[in-house]
């Protein structure tokens, strides 16, 4: 029997944690119940600002409790596959940091788990609860872009680097996600390059490109080494073209009537010319609430109804699996990796 | 004897041709004598604008005439060679639009037929004549970026799609050659991936990777089909980093006191923690010359002193290298390239 | 009976000058038969330039000359009037910079003078004949915008600062111009401050607000003195707003769906809230072609025709009477000038 | 004696009350005790997140609790004068939001009230606690701009439409209060125009002209009606320039090494030809603070001290003076409006 007020328990209030939080206490039907972090120090903050909220040094404590219907779980990524399966195994709904887990095995473990016990497992992937996102989704899907050609994102800026993921995984990963929301194909192979500037620190700038089946290609450039900060995106299409820059105050999304066309006129032929079609621009109103809000309302709504949420554990494994892929190209300096096509559809 | 106002032939009055023409007429000891083009509407354009321009639709008139002493050549690449090689041949001196030739091969004839007769063979680079590169140049050369890492370029747009060249040779070749004068390093490897969308047509757009011994790292993202216009250059040192974007009305370029450190505090080791500084931002005056005239008068100094210019064969050579290496790879989905060290050495 | 190709005289090849010879000389029905100026060094440029144009250092050559059929005037405004008055009684078309005269007497003195003589009067005011001021007009006048409630327009850069007029007539000239053709109501007050802050120069900045009957405001913020170059308008009204910011390399207008609107709910009446609509954005395509080609065709076929200029002496007439009611307000540190409404009625 | 951790009350959880609570709750030595506001929805929002503050629909109740230090006021300003004085009569430090009152007499007696019993006031005038806004003073203060000759701002959106205070009140007020402190001059003169285009509602823009003695010359041009955002700020100097736009995510403040400097050359004087100097731009590091955090540890270090606050009660006394001469010219149709000078020094 589902409680009116799910109680949900936080392991981790570092860098995200604390977003998780204030947001997890914004729902009416859903409370923090308890926070877990090693560090006091975060602890004294957490009680300082929820007086109401229990805290503990010990997760096991936290996902042992019985009072505790889910656990989130923002804690660097070598940790994220033990405390996921641990609270899988004591009955709890999962919240998981993105990356979902270190390697594709630990992923699919995951997986099995939840499904065995009919729990939701949840990956935080916020970009695709985003209003933008969800309005390129909406325009790819309706074929208002015509036959989709490229994607093309650039999401650089100086740190924070990590001592536990590369770029990819830590940047990259937003982009992978991104692609396999709006256009629902899954690449078929994976080129990249990248380098660690600093000895003994991972990759720290990673230019990855993907290939479609259909034609379609994608390029995702990744840095923590750039003196800007940008977070840009071009989508073409043989219709329409987009671009997206979130770090725009407003008009983050536009939608250009712009294209290319090959004459067919015989007459022209022996020109092989190309013709433009230029025409206006338009940037669509779209949804601002705040993308974790919307997210966390979405996984109570799931853990309510039983129903997958949209960045399930097979969406998270598809991550993986690409960071993996990428990775490895990476490392054999462009090498292009093929990748299997037997894994669950994309949806 | 040298003539007091050098007498240039310009074949090719189309895209870029009615350019020279415009700066060359600027210069007070040069002046254009006569003006080939196929197209005898674009030669009635050359008569309204210049009445004392003699026009022919016979290129070889043009380089045959015993009073012209320079030529030069704005005509799509594929006749890049004959036409450079005829005048040279008539004892011209030849300016050379971008890129020099189709291959390599022909690059190296050039430069050799223009050596056995001491003519200045100028190939038209003209982004090493603008004052932000220049700029770039000193800054890199002085040290003043600590050691560089990495260089960044996004140089997309609409059109104008290309029948004779693909969009590494109509574009990248821009930054090819940016490396090549502010960085002076030559690379030993390239990866690249591109496509063309359109049957029959050239590569439309390219990602490119430049790998180097020193560490260092390059790349070059190119496109026909992107709904905007961007031109941004992002180089990145241990001391400083630069943005460089030529579409802007002023400010094109910025200098950030920016940077990460590794900590070497054995107490905060286990960590391996990066550190950043964040500073001040610089944009110091450049100078706004048309680059254009820049080279113009530089070229007619050449040709005066016997001095190389900048962008010489061997430079026009090196880029021609690289483009035909990253167009291999493109078309072998990022099979690593690697690159002959025995050319003339970068200067 | 007229010519086939119409000569035109220029006099003046300063700052200007050499842009309306430069589109006079892509007309195919007018060419520029002469170029006057007092400085022997700008004709050695004409001549290098056009080897087929003459040039005198004395433009009552210029005038008198029975070959010329059209005089146009790029000269200091304290010379318009008498160089303006000569050509007219000559019996020659004239083209005359923005700012008209001196005086709005004077400028009524042309008017009639090119009146009695059946010659076209054309006033350089080059705004009204760009695109984007063109769909302004356009949306404004099928009332897209709803009502009209402001126009806001900043216009603003390092100098150049100029020795006889102040920057009123320099640069708000043009604000004024493109109310005067996109909204078609002429101002009935006018308030303005500004200051010089050298001495013995005139005014280097100003503030002016228009008044109009409708309940229209205008204000335009001009300078010679700021550090960056801005060239903004916002345009208000109840339906729709636009901003227009011609440094933009494109989407230089741009309509917003914004608006807001009382509530008329009784239940909420004691609350006088007002709501916010926010719909989406759109950047019409617009014609790009260089305003003064459009306006050079515009002027010799209004010659031709016998038609009024868009620009024509009374629109010339009525900036110059803006000018001074504005230099007066400011000189009376925001005084309110009333204007005359019996003026010729705004088109 | 002062307890060790002050006692706050807030009054008022609407729009920017939150913001208070949540400042306030970062502090060590103090705490947020009561929240008042009469709608009971808003207490219930402040019992969920902040279990341990008390709530209160009453705010005479919060003024007479025994236990609070002091009172921050946050309500409509027609309420500013009453709440303030009874919680001063309690004896109580009052935080009071901007614009402090609604007359400049009713801001007289509390500036009395608080002096007679020896208790702080302070006046929220965040932006004076800005990072950006004291850099500009630091470089105005030593002298870096050389002579000051005008400040430009433009404060422009769309909404939020007051009902009690218009558009100078609201938005205008933010630049007197960077005008006071940054230059240290109070204007000798205002000169207002301004419209309300919804019958029944305060005025929703304005064009605010400050004179000052020194030549120094400030405009203002504010609007609740505009498409776009736009909050930026030039300041112009003999010796260098600034531009100032808080909506930039880095580099909200730049410094150029621009002017103008008049000829002497008597060689030149029949010219009297203005030169201009253009060099390098510098953005510097700015404090990035949250500026209501740095202000809530200025009020409760000044409640300790008994120091005055940097916006203390003739602070907010000097901008209710303004805010009623520009509302009079306003009124007036720019009629110039001379203010007293026996008011007390700018610091």
């Amino acid at each position: 029997m589902m409680r009116d007020v799910l109680n949900i328990g936080v392991i981790g209030y570092g860098y995200w944690g604390p977003n998780l939080v204030r947001n997890f206490a914004e729902l009416t039907d859903a409370r923090v119940h308890t926070v877990a972090d090693l560090n006091p120090k975060a602890l004294e903050t957490v009680a300082r600002r929820y007086p109401a909220t229990k805290v503990t040094t010990d997760a096991m404590d936290l996902i042992r409790d019985p009072e505790i219907d889910a656990v989130a779980i923002a804690t660097p990524v070598a940790t994220h596959f033990s405390l996921a399966m641990a609270a899988l195994k004591a009955g709890k709904h999962v919240w998981l940091e993105k990356p979902m887990t270190e390697t594709s095995m630990q992923a699919r473990a995951l997986i099995d788990e939840a499904e065995k016990r009919g729990l939701t497992l949840h990956i935080d992937h916020t970009f695709v609860y985003t209003g933008p996102v969800k309005k390129m989704r909406e325009l790819v899907r309706a074929g208002d872009l015509g036959k989709v050609l490229y994607f093309d994102s650039m999401r650089v800026n100086l740190g924070l680097f990590q001592r536990d993921v590369n770029v990819i995984a830590d940047l990259a990963v937003h982009d992978f996600s991104i692609l396999d929301y709006v256009f629902g194909q899954h690449p078929t192979a994976v080129s990249a390059a990248g380098i660690n500037h600093y000895p003994g620190t991972p990759e720290n700038l990673a230019y990855i490109t993907l290939f479609y089946d259909s034609g379609f290609i994608a390029h995702v450039n990744v840095s923590w080494l750039a003196p800007v900060k940008l977070r840009s995106i071009l989508i073409g299409g043989t219709e329409k073209m987009i671009t997206f820059d979130e770090l725009q105050p407003s008009e983050k999304l536009k939608i250009y009537d712009k294209g290319v066309s090959m004459t067919t006129d015989p007459a022209k032929i022996h020109d092989m010319r190309v013709g433009y079609r230029t025409g206006d621009m338009w940037a669509p109103k779209v949804d601002n609430s705040e993308a974790l809000l919307v997210e966390s309302r979405h996984f109570v709504d799931c853990i309510r109804s039983g129903a997958k949420p949209i960045s399930d554990g097979e969406f998270g494994f598809r991550m993986v699996e690409l960071i993996e892929a990428a990775t490895a190209s990476m490392r054999g300096r462009g090498e292009t990796i093929h990748l299997p096509s037997n894994h669950n559809k994309t949806k």
